[in-house]
């Protein structure tokens, strides 16, 4: 028997997807069947639902989309917070609610998981807020419905709710043989006068700069920025939201911009320019240091999926991967004017001293290797990575505009499981961990082999910074962090637990965690509670300010 | 200087709140300061949001009403499956959302924890859905706006949700010398009809039987509830969901009613009632096991503080406080047929043999005292639980209507804060602990000292019942749940952990956590997976069935 339950997970294999993420509950067990049953898709399951939803937005952040399912009313709550963090970053996370049958949800029954007032559209409702489409399935509009609000997510790259009635899911239907729509190549007709506009603008400029953003990360299409770059032969930096959007080894990249902080070279270069090209990119208070970026409105042409201005002026939007695609097709004169050079960290010798932050991102330059994916939670890690220059072929993850603290842990693992041959390396402050620390478990049982680094700076060293260095709120219960993974099921097999406090440890540490791939490399990094990267101690200053 | 965060805080004081539960975020720092500042009141942190608002809840059942803080965005989403939660089983939680200032928002500024859309009012919308009353504070409307919802929750028993942007936190006002409302103790008209209604049928009721629910516990009431009972000598059952609304050990009280596999003397008389009195109480389908009670609306008299109807027809709700205090004003004859003795569980010698679920529920209920608190986790532990009789003053807590798993294990926490007295006793399967664990660093940092029997039946036990009884995804990964305190900063000085599998050593460890009261007692209690407590195989039954 064929279901639409079947359906859906056709549609979810033809879009890329093979594991699937999530909570089981009893309104959602049924489709779990469908799903166990299949040999070409994966059930993982998570310790909780807000983990789920993270795991699948790193799956989604490297392979392009995801999916996870959780049940009625207690799982898709415990989840929105993740599925607005892939809202507001453009990362396409489909989720599936299992709900009570349809002649449940008619008869307004008092059932459990519910409101205990009938109303079942209340979390749909809710969801509206935060995703690109909602859906709810009934024995009409299954079929239709599906593909229409997987379109959505496949070409806006934000996530949506499919809300699956039991019985739907088990409802009789007839293979379709149709494809999913296929994306449209053709440019439509404000895209083209969109280009021409920016052809114009390119011929005319003397100095113009690329801000690439995290949208180019969404929509995959870095050959194609890259492609345009090398073309033109233009300069190119990113923000740290949409870092990784460029290959930092590469000759025409500048640096990361992060506004006043950014070095004074680099950020004369991008503030001076007499064109500021934004692609993908957003101008957050996290990822220009408070709006402290030194280009205005009248510099600023900007293309984005989300927003297309120029000059200030607002345009219609673009569908972003076929607009960056038809750059090359541009005629204006290659770039002939000087590149500035990345600067990177100095690699001093190593000693037999406490860490500072300073020392540890220096360091950590000196360890990542081409092909790596690098995870920064938002914290001490995000802001002292976002100035290491990356090598080729590395991806790099982190939430700076929703800033979610506890994401990357399972994110990092969702990423993980899309990209097994990447080595992963996590670095995430104590105060984070402690929101996501069970999906450790996941992690072994599933033999994950990623770096992690937690570091321990007893507390919230990034609010301290911002406000309230030495209040109590500032602290956090302190935990053995080293030894975590041993109660989550991590034994000598499948875990190695590593805690370091000086330079000469850390190196140590760090080689024998690169050649030991096969175990889950755990390592503590004690680090004092005022010690701070130099940019998030300017950020942290301009967000008092923003806050006051 | 006065502010608006010193009124919001004198408020919280004047409802009984002593303890403020949350997360730190940059959005609500200084409004903490408000809080560490003052002697009366104490910051207790969460190490995630979802976890603040259980606590938060578990601190309302049992003190009255609560609060707690999270930031913006990322905190609240959070946090808003635990306030829907108290939503739907009527618990007063109010909740504080740091945001960024008003000048910020009203700019449309691009800053974190936003979708990067500029929308600031799309979680206050989210939050809507599940909260008796939201507001977000301005200059002009602050004072009047914190009264008018704090008086919601204390009325409707319900949360609510105040948006207070850090720069009118800081705000200076006036203090003010006027309490917040009182409630009004004279019933309404309506109110008095009713009452006539309700001695009406009492009048004539011949064999009536009233079904207390949990809006008793919402309001306190239970002295109310127990003095009507006295007076005129009623007979007095609950359901799973309102357990402890009525004193188990009092003479009235006839046993919890849980529809068909009620233990048949007691079902018969309930069923056969000529007057079923509900009494803040709902017939949901986990409390009815799935809707099969035998009585039907012709018997009914249903009186809430959500739904009040005779005999099938509605009529407007009462404030149930003062209905129920009304009670006793009443003129109807006295009750003199037979009230029916609750069923004990059998009190057999404990073995040296592997523990199971009936023996375990027959050693708890020997095991239990006078001024216990007792929490049942919604799976194998709140089904065993429903049948144990329980002791005088002692209170009970479950979430058998919104049943969201991991919820008990902070709950517990917060109300253990809430009274230190009453020594508490949870009861939590494996696949529940791991969505919540984190908070144990909470539980060791606050020094409590409740007894935590943690079920390890390797996985979603309940689930399995229902459907999928071997599937995988019913499994989840092995923690070494015994060692769990030691990781998340316990020692031997703060806490006792135990492993048992027979009913001598869970016997032996009972009687040394009894006396151990300076610690927290941690007893992982290992039990068969296919095991579950005959109430749950009955209802798994319905609830398949419901679900297809």
């Amino acid at each position: 028997m064929y279901t639409v339950a079947d359906y859906l997970l056709d549609r979810l294999k033809e879009l890329g997807i093979d594991e699937l993420f999530g909570v089981p509950g009893d309104y959602n067990l049924q489709f779990l069947d469908h799903i166990t049953a299949r040999d070409d898709l994966k059930w993982i399951g998570n310790a909780n639902e807000l983990n789920a939803a993270y795991m699948a937005d790193g799956y989604a952040r490297t392979k392009g989309i995801s999916a996870f399912v959780t049940t009625f009313g207690v799982g898709e709550l415990s989840a929105v917070n993740g599925l607005a963090g892939s809202y507001a970053e453009n990362v396409p996370v489909i989720e599936i609610i299992g709900s009570p049958t349809t002649t449940v949800q008619k008869n307004k029954k008092l059932v459990h998981h519910t409101l205990g007032d009938g109303d079942f559209l209340r979390f749909e409702k809710m969801h509206k807020e935060v995703t690109a489409a909602t859906t709810h399935l009934t024995f009409e509009n299954a079929i239709s419905e599906i593909d229409r609000v997987l379109n959505i997510a496949q070409n806006e790259k934000r996530p949506v709710y499919i809300n699956l009635p039991i019985d739907i899911a088990e409802f009789e239907i007839t293979k379709p043989n149709t494809p999913l729509n296929q994306p449209i190549k053709t440019l439509t007709a404000s895209e083209t006068i969109l280009l021409d506009k920016l052809e114009e603008a390119l011929q005319q400029a003397k100095n113009p700069v690329i801000i690439a953003g995290h949208e180019i990360l969404s929509y995959h299409i870095e050959p194609q920025l890259n492609e345009f770059v090398q073309k033109f032969n233009l300069p190119i930096t990113t923000l740290p939201l949409g870092k990784g959007a460029f290959n930092e080894a590469d000759s025409h990249y500048i640096g990361t911009y992060t506004g006043a902080p950014t070095e004074e070279t680099l950020r004369n270069r991008v503030d001076k320019a007499d064109l500021v090209l934004l692609l993908g990119a957003k101008l957050t208070d996290s990822a220009t240091s408070g709006f402290s970026f030194g280009f205005t409105d009248k510099q600023i042409i900007s293309i984005g999926a989300t927003e297309v201005s120029l000059y200030g002026e607002k345009y219609e939007t673009v569908q972003l991967d076929r607009f960056i695609s038809a750059l090359t097709t541009l005629s204006f004169p290659k770039f002939t004017g000087e590149i500035l050079p990345v600067k990177r960290l100095s690699a001093l010798e190593t000693k037999d001293v406490k860490l500072t932050q300073k020392r540890f991102w220096e360091i950590v330059e000196g360890f990542i290797l081409q092909g790596d994916t690098l995870i920064g939670e938002q914290g001490t890690s995000f802001f002292g990575l976002t100035n290491v220059p990356l090598k080729k072929d590395m991806r790099f993850i982190g939430q700076p505009l929703w800033g979610s603290i506890g994401y990357t842990f399972p994110s990092t693992l969702g990423s993980q499981i899309a990209n097994k041959d990447s080595r992963h390396l996590l670095f995430i402050g104590d105060g984070s961990l402690q929101l996501t620390v069970q999906e450790i478990g996941t992690a072994i049982r599933e033999k994950l082999t990623p770096i992690v680094f937690v570091i321990n700076n007893n507390g919230y060293t990034v609010e301290r910074e911002i406000h309230g260095a030495t209040e109590q709120y500032n602290n956090i219960p302190m935990w053995d962090y080293q030894k975590l993974p041993l109660v989550f099921g991590g034994t000598s097999q499948t875990v190695a637990t590593f805690k370091v406090t000086t330079e000469i440890e850390l190196v140590d540490v760090m080689k024998s965690a690169r050649q030991d791939t096969e175990r889950l490399q755990w390592i503590e990094v004690v680090m004092n509670q005022e010690d701070v990267p130099e940019l998030l101690k300017k950020l942290a200053k301009t967000f008092a300010k923003q806050n006051s």
